[in-house]
């Protein structure tokens, strides 16, 4: 088994700059969060973007569709925010039911973060052990790992009054 | 699904007693993770022993498998030290090929830590999130989720100059 | 000698709103960090007011100003923003200039934060640490202590670009 | 105003070590703590020993006195593990006191931590915090700067049961 994780950035990624008194974006923490998890499974880790998902547009979900479909590996994790991340699943989805045979066979799992992995009571790493697991043990689809459940594209959504993602979990 | 995690300390819950200058067990750091982590999965927690699982006994292990033949959720996650952790597993898993009828439909899944959740770089929340998911998506049995890998209970060792478990992953 | 911590906010004790998506003030950090420090000097809290210090208009400063001259004590540390750090403490420094009396033979040193306490590679600890041995060891006066220096009130600034305070130090 | 950090280990610097399983010595957090607070002060860094003071014998309290000798800086942190902290610092406080030349206007100040760095709720950074601002407004001499207070060498003790210094604090 090997592992592709394609990072959008979203909260997970998020860093506070000092100068400009804001969360923002740098730099990824994801290959430093793996080498601490020691994991032995090989990963290939693709920064797709690093982006507020409230930011997306068309083309940054286009961007992410392409990265699954020119994926090697059949096991995919994406990083991305949490606002609106039922709607790339969607796009990925979307694909995989109109037979895209470019995505055939793979599991993609999203995930991301209430609170970013630099913030102190982040959810991110629990988020991630969750989607990694998730694109292992799964059938060929594409889900959404969050809070400690996973969803189908097709049934879930935020609940952005409760900072929680509900629907019909697996 | 409701989820039962059953607690038996281990590096995961280690802690830092300043007085005394080392690491040792005071409490347990699981519900105010769940807390953290915002998953409204239904979780009953079982503080069943707070050791470092170099100390485990035949008679800890006996009660990590009674509190799983007790248990009235068939979703477990049991938090554990992880120098012993394949010989808990062997008991649990053991008692499932006797075919026990406390233990039928039940998916198991042991936990645990390299770092202590309470020490920067720790993987407790990483490999938490993945036993999670493991316990909602695996076929019942006995399994040890660590690295971000899955392994069945007779086939997973842990390399002891790593630091880290190998074997025949799912 | 017995200290009075009088908070305002700012960076200091901004954390993070998961459901809002952004830094906030909730409630002060500053009796549980206190706790953390094993400190017996006897202290008392003032939570004067949580507001970022780009937001502090004049009636802002002289609820600090009241409070420095209401406490009993003689040792004062505040807690504040760094962006208009040094107004306050020269709304207090020239109250001091014009001999009030009730701020006579007081030690009353700002400090404050570039990054938040709750995130992580935060100087909250550090500065506060150093504001707490200058409220000490100082004579009487009104003085800001950050990045590892003492300024008088009227010799110093933040450099905005670098986000370090500058000017002559004691 | 130049500043030296004499690093000697202690609690202060131990970090985890996830093969063995225990709190150990690695390397120093100085740098990149001193990299984080952001000041302007020019520190010269230098590792002396990393050891447990428990471990300390006289020749290690030599080394240290050896280097408070050497040190072409009048301002001087020490960091220092907090169960023989006193007996370092009587060594150099009697060298002071017999008049040793090359100790002359020398600011010499110990601190330490209850908590390492590394371990969540840690007190290092404030106790540094403060002990580099003694070291820049004390009279010359030798002092222990722990629990938010600065103490002249001969007048403190460790309070062992509390984990507090305590004694006749400036």
């Amino acid at each position: 088994m090997t592992l592709r994780i394609i990072i959008t950035g979203g909260t997970f990624d998020k860093r506070y700059d000092a100068i400009r008194g804001q969360l923002t974006f740098k730099d990824t923490h994801l290959p430093d969060i793996i080498e601490q998890v020691r994991t032995n499974i090989p990963i290939t880790f693709e920064l797709n973007q690093l982006v507020d998902s409230l930011d997306m547009q068309d083309e940054n979900r286009q961007l992410v569709l392409g990265a699954c479909r020119q994926a090697a590996e059949a096991n995919i994790v994406i990083t991305h925010g949490t606002d609106t991340m039922t709607e790339t699943a969607r796009v990925i989805g979307e694909a995989v039911a109109a037979s895209d045979a470019a995505l055939a066979g793979k599991k993609i799992v999203l995930t991301g973060a209430m609170v970013p992995y630099s913030v102190s009571g982040s959810d991110a790493l629990f988020n991630l052990g969750s989607a990694v697991m998730a694109a292992q043990l799964l059938a060929p689809g594409v889900y959404i790992a969050m809070n400690g459940r996973c969803f189908p594209w097709h049934s879930v959504q935020k609940n952005r009054s409760l900072g929680v993602f509900e629907g019909d979990a697996l």
